[in-house]
């Protein structure tokens, strides 16, 4: 009898793996033909324009680049199989440093009793990877390489990467035009190089998280000089959902723009779920190690040891995760601070520190033992997200002393990490009104010196279950404005149930336009690039490029044909909203038509005025002589 | 043969009538019976509370009030037939102020035309009022009475209104727990009085839109020193949509939260549509009579005039239109300003102003008439919302010349129509990245000397069609915050097509949470009094209680059964993110629970902390005792 072995029947999620509409993948080659930088163009059509006599001509638009979180699934070049996992695209960058060395199996316990337990085969992913770790001695951390003065290929990557839009703008002779932004003291440059990224990963203000043992992964960065991105979480927990669905949403993810994903798995299997999962993932993976731990000692905060912890980080530092979200800052003293809240402790990682540090009256042993956790971090290039335990979990309790306590300790932490040369993100709230939201980003700019920022939401109002992805885009936007560098995403079921498919896509979409609405705030150079194509595309109703310039072409095409379905209305001069003699659009190209024909130049605005002024000077002498009848009957 | 006719056949729409979950219609009565405010109030569950002995006792959680803007359409004693229209409420007020006179019947030639015309028959409806208009020489505006000295019934039963929350914590003897807000400049009271509401109109900071031939509505006021109001937009196009699916937009509108909603109609049958509307809305109407004149003259622009425009506000005007949006802004001079921008001019009405101004080479006849305007606003209580007919219709085109050009007219319009005592608001953007929002505000109050300011969104970004109540609900989040009193909703199909139900309540919803996070930052007395509600209700896991709270019970309620629906899940102490044992929410309960055992107190910040300190010592000391192995091994 053969068992059904996941490892066999594993399918992509076929919903993940379709083309984006008129779009094409590419990639841009660095200095070395193993940088291949993921990219989508997307095409447009023509826009037709008038020539004076009457006949019309088409002037072509240039395509549009969008930063592509989707790695291969989104490649037509490449057939996915999960069974598979993805190319290890960094392998060679790795071996090449020389600094690290294959480990004959498992270092941790853990992993070794679960590859031994036979019932476990058919859900195990097969073709695991023998793990590595740093030679002895080594520190194998992006900080570390930069601090040395070495451009990595990761940093060359994540240079083109971040810079790519305006690069694109320059090819084309094209100048870029946008607002200048506001940008609260960040130190945004023209231009991304490869020495910029090093720089700012040296100085602690930007992390690259990607672990040795995670070689699927395409190099990105979160730092508030860079593009603010977007974190999507995943994982089953002990009432839900499959491997296979945990993958589908992992691709599902970054098909929307994901730029890393949590595994915050909970239920069974996590292990072999959370290897699956990062085999398949061309983005960063992040786990609460905590999560794992509890479950090894049966859900039982108290039972929970330094041994099981350590035990937990090397098995996930050896699958390949690339940061770790520890609750090292919910320090015994800070406990008691939250009995007066109005929703305690809402972090789970945060919950169990507590309850272990009151059981045990014992000082947090993330904490005491932060150091050794640094030791295992630099072996495998693994960052920390310090975990906020004590955020605040409703409007109620923003800012509290416990909420900024935790946030002094973990400004501490940042700087020990720094002393070991790992890299470090700070997580952040939450549950805080918009006028309250600005405190917390300069007391974590303050307090942990620059490192990137980590925030959840914040949501700025409790009364709208079922509808948090927006409470909290609110404040995700106006954080990102203000220098958070990423952007945890909420999706509708936050507070209510394990999200779907659906919710993850809602999530991410409503967190990409928040991080997007954050970069034009800050002025980050090339922002404004996709907006004006698609507000050009929109004024033309263009609008097959105006669907396929957003990041939901499938929704906005969809909403489109609710009302008129038909192709011809693809090329109308009109929608469904105002009709065809109604058209705001339509009646202000006419007038724009009108101003060019009485000779207004319409390119800079002070030709235009001067001329204005002339027109209507004109316009006068002839209305005087006219008879000067202001108020015509028609 | 008998013709089917609306007035036979027109049936509320269902859905809009259901009883909210564990609410109470309830109304206050003001200084006489009938001044009757409603209000829904929102009965919770008790807390379970440990004893020390170990049983459990019920302690009760007081209801909740909340702002109603519903109507009758959410009292069960009411049994609404939208044949026969809403009942006049505000009749007798109107009448016993001696200052207006019934009319023989239309004054507009249009009307008497409709009127007149058999083939209507069909979709009239059947019981419309005789109009009524100021006596000559009165001016019956509620800034008049204001600036008499006269407090009306209208500004009795708005404070009313405004203060219910606070007003229901002090009955309860409750104090008010929230944070201090940021209010830029507003001067919110603790306390909203009748004579508040009265200097605030007088001094033109704060409107009550009140037609008086719309008595069916019920007093509201929108101003920046009030709770941020919510608009929403009905109205059928060319393309879609009849009369009964309409006012069905309207109940169904009202439901979720829209304090006023604006007919934007620009199909057939307009003015048959907006008597059924405006007949059975208890929340003012706004209109743009200039979509009507220009159907009047054939969707021809160049064909308006004065005369047909005139004879349009007469027959709003008397049908009870409680604003109209007048784009007397749009000069001459800034037209061809917008000749440069990416999306030209983008407002219906301010394009085909635009279009009449450069086809006549004349100024804009809403600016040469304006003060002729004024003169009918007065004499029905038409109050102004003056349109921004050039606000930016892209990021790109935010900020620009041509619209804070449009601006400063609007402040010199406002102060024309002071001058007649005539209410007015004024109209903003828009699109416009986060960082440019405050600018508009800020222009605004000083230009328009604090004129309730009235903003669609604004959009802080334009790549995500089909998210536009997003990328909006952000801006109109920050907007409110700074200053502004009323948000023009957004719904998910803007730029798209025409939204329909679940698209209305979705941008409802979302511009209802705006608001309300504007409130809290604002620090609006008693704003927080649902948060904390909800979130105690969250935090002990009464998930009915948290669900109706919240602004959506339906959606709240089918997300959570999505993963759980049994109704013992109800009950549970855990959901479906996180399982039984891992429930952050049950853990930090247990934290509470051991901390109050300690004798760790939890009731003021200060007493905790000292007692923190005492405990510590305490347990350091214990510790000491025990052999001082900081890191035992289990």
């Amino acid at each position: 009898m053969t068992v059904s072995k996941l490892s066999n029947t594993a399918r992509v999620d076929e919903a993940s793996i379709q083309p984006f509409p008129n779009s094409e993948k590419t990639y841009i080659e660095g200095s070395r033909p193993d940088i291949r930088v993921p990219m989508r163009e997307i095409s447009l059509t023509a826009t037709t324009v008038s020539n004076p006599d009457g006949s019309t001509r088409l002037e072509p638009n240039e395509a549009v680049r969008v930063y592509d979180t989707s790695g291969v699934y989104s490649d037509p070049e490449v057939s996915v199989d999960i069974r598979q996992g993805l190319e290890a695209m960094r392998s060679s960058w790795v071996l090449e440093r020389d600094d690290t060395e294959e480990l004959p199996g498992d270092s941790s316990d853990y992993a070794k009793l679960r590859a031994a337990d036979d019932s476990l085969d058919g859900l195990r992913f097969d073709l695991k990877r023998t793990p590595r770790r740093a030679k002895p001695g080594k520190n194998v951390s992006q900080m570390h390489y930069a601090r040395q003065g070495v451009i990595t290929p990761e940093m060359e990557y994540i240079a083109i990467r971040e810079n790519m839009t305006l690069q694109h703008l320059k090819e084309q002779g094209l100048v870029n035009e946008q607002h200048p932004g506001e940008a609260f003291g960040a130190e945004i440059p023209d231009e991304i190089t490869p020495e910029f990224v090093r720089s700012e990963v040296a100085r602690g203000r930007a992390i690259i998280p990607c672990n040795i043992n995670h070689p699927e992964s395409e190099p990105m960065i979160i730092g508030r000089n860079f593009l603010v991105k977007v974190n999507g979480n995943i994982g089953n927990s002990a009432l839900g959902s499959s491997i296979e669905e945990e993958v589908a949403k992992l691709s599902w993810g970054i098909r929307w723009g994901a730029d890393t994903m949590m595994d915050l798995s909970t239920g069974k299997n996590i292990h072999e779920t959370r290897e699956w999962i990062i085999r398949n993932s061309p983005v960063p993976v992040g786990t609460v190690p905590i999560y794992q731990a509890l479950e090894k000692v049966d859900g039982v905060a108290e039972n929970l040891t330094w041994e099981v912890f350590r035990d937990t980080l090397i098995e996930q530092a050896e699958q390949g995760v690339d940061y770790f979200t520890i609750h090292a800052g919910v320090l015994l003293r800070y406990v008691p601070m939250t009995a007066t809240r109005v929703t305690g402790i809402v972090s789970r990682g945060g919950s169990i520190m507590a309850k272990w540090c009151l059981a045990h009256h014992e000082e947090n042993f993330l904490y005491t033992h932060f150091e050794e956790i640094c030791e295992i971090c630099k072996q495998y290039d693994v960052a920390f997200s310090l975990g906020d335990g004590l955020r605040p979990g409703s409007i109620a309790d923003a800012n509290d002393a416990a909420q900024f306590g935790e946030l002094e300790t973990l400004g501490e932490l940042t700087k020990i990490a720094w002393q070991h040369d790992v890299q470090v993100m700070i997580e952040g709230p939450g549950h805080v009104p918009m006028h309250m939201i600005k405190a917390n980003m300069e007391k974590q700019l303050e307090h942990c010196d620059e490192a990137p920022f980590y925030t959840l939401g914040p949501l700025t109002t409790d009364i709208a279950p079922g509808y948090d992805h927006i409470t909290s885009g609110i404040g995700a936007a106006m954080i990102g404005w203000y220098g958070c560098a990423m952007l945890c995403y909420v999706t509708p079921k936050e507070h209510l149930g394990l999200p779907n498919k659906d919710d993850v896509k809602t999530g991410i979409i409503t967190y990409k336009l928040a991080a997007h609405a954050a970069d034009l705030a800050k002025g980050h150079p090339g922002a404004q690039v996709r907006d004006n194509a698609l507000s050009k595309a929109r004024f033309e109703f263009r609008w097959e490029d105006q669907f396929n310039l957003g990041l939901d072409p499938d929704t906005a095409r969809s909403y489109h044909d609710e009302t008129l379905p038909k192709e011809s209305a693809k090329v109308a001069h009109f929608c469904s909203m105002c009709g065809p003699k109604f058209c705001s659009m339509k009646i202000s190209q006419e007038v724009r038509d009108y101003a060019s024909a009485q000779g207004v130049e319409v390119r800079g605005e002070t030709i235009k005025v001067l001329d204005l002024d002339a027109e209507m000077q004109k316009k006068s002498e002839e209305f005087k002589q006219a008879g000067s009848e202001i108020y015509q009957k028609v």
